[in-house]
């Protein structure tokens, strides 16, 4: 069966209710489109669990605090159409900005604490306009499944949370982190960084791996596993700390002592480009 | 058939799914109990208009301002059911406050713009939590359709918003306001008036009736009429106005000038008794 590329919310809805009707299961994979080796994991796995796959691309306005980051948000529309039927994919939902804000949007979802720390400290606004836009998403759509990657582990947060506390028929289910041989976790802005930059971008697994180990083996003091995360990063003068944290994986948080799963994260800045990136820790 | 009563959300969305897969469409009710002849009106239209009609039943505790008001809020289920199940209704739901918010809420809808005038300005928070609610129960419930009072007309232009902007597949009825035979509009918190103070309360609608009136024999003024109005409102020393506005039926912004459907809406107090009420008034 070919793919179906599909602009309209109505028209997306038809597709849908007929495909439900017919007692296929739906899942949903959010992106907004440059689509990468995650999202193929993503794809993947709902491929194995979905009657009917639904690919969105959309790269949403309301999330972005910085005008020109979105204008230079790489577009690339008919490559991610011919990598969407590389992969079996049913239905890529690609609306224009039109499609999506046709009145001024006035309502948004808030997930108040969960977003106070880490990226949400840095990007006012963000996880109101992602919150709001998978929540539409999930309106129009009506997925039993939708498909996020751990690497956004935040927004993860953020919507596992929206989902639990307004009742969302929807299981979110999370997909482990992508990396390049040198554990580099894989991202749309990976393509922007030049070949020293990438050299160095690799300081960031290394200083999320640092953590882990010395959780692992038992330290329990966060300031102290921080500094010498820190001190991984700090090697590299091209790299530029925004944040390095240690916090509860289900608030976000930070904790003041490791006594159980933490996420270590941090966001770094190389030239012009931010890297995220985190990992699940687990004392012994 | 007997009313079914129903008080845990995996309970209701059973017996749904099974209404749903024999083909029925679902209408919603949502109320805070104490129910009068609004609510009969409401719960009608659905009954005409719906195969299975839901009524919930919950005092939610996170749209009211003052927490004396949300103690002091009645709650009389039993009757509530006997007058469900007069009315030929399906299923009342009436869960615990445990099982709406079984965890800390920590996410909420924001309506903005439609929120900052009339009520949202002197209640803060309340539509946030109107907002929230509902939508969890559009969310638990999924029906096609969902039924809401003129009377609260800030409330239904929260709703409609809310409804259009984040994609609900839900279509919302509006059902005019039920008025005793002297205008007052019916509201559970008449009953606690005194005689004399439910004599003084006439003077709501007979100041909006006032501005129709000027509205609708070509004033466009909103200042010149609103003056009229207040002047009924101010010959009883017993009434104290919170507000009176006139604002744009959609958006709920005061207008400049009279062109076109307006609401004029209104808030005073009686004593310790809060009222409000609202006219849709259209020029000649």
């Amino acid at each position: 069966m070919s793919l179906q590329s599909v602009h309209s919310i109505a028209e997306l809805r038809d597709t849908l209710s007929s495909m439900r009707r017919a007692g296929a299961t739906i899942g949903l994979v959010p992106t907004m489109g440059a689509l990468h080796a995650g999202h193929s994991r993503l794809i993947e796995q709902a491929r194995q669990e979905s009657g009917y796959v639904v690919v969105s691309i959309f790269v949403n306005p309301i999330q972005f605090d910085q005008k020109d980051d979105y204008t230079r948000y790489p577009r690339t529309l008919s490559t991610d159409l011919e990598f969407c039927q590389a992969r079996s994919v049913d239905v890529v939902f690609a609306p224009a900005v039109e499609e999506i804000y046709p009145h001024p949007q006035r309502t948004f979802v808030e997930v108040t604490g969960v977003t106070e720390h880490l990226c949400g400290q840095f990007r006012p606004g963000h996880f109101r306009g992602v919150a709001t836009v998978v929540l539409k998403l999930f309106n129009v759509v009506q997925p039993d499944r939708a498909y996020f990657g751990e690497k956004d582990a935040q927004q993860l947060a953020v919507i596992r949370h929206m989902v639990r506390e307004l009742n969302l028929p929807v299981t979110i289910v999370e997909v482990a982190t992508v990396r390049e041989a040198d554990g580099l976790a894989v991202s749309s802005r990976n393509q922007r960084l030049s070949p020293e930059q990438r050299r160095v971008a690799t300081g960031l697994f290394q200083a999320l791996q640092v953590a882990e180990k010395r959780i692992a083996s038992g330290a329990s003091s966060p300031d102290e596993i921080k500094l010498e995360a820190l001190a991984i990063l700090q090697q590299e003068s091209q790299l530029r700390v925004e944040y390095l944290e240690i916090v509860d994986p289900d608030e976000m948080q930070p904790v003041d002592r490791i006594a159980g799963p933490v996420r270590v994260a941090a966001a770094v800045w190389i030239g012009s480009t931010r890297l995220i990136d985190n990992l699940l820790c687990k004392p012994v």
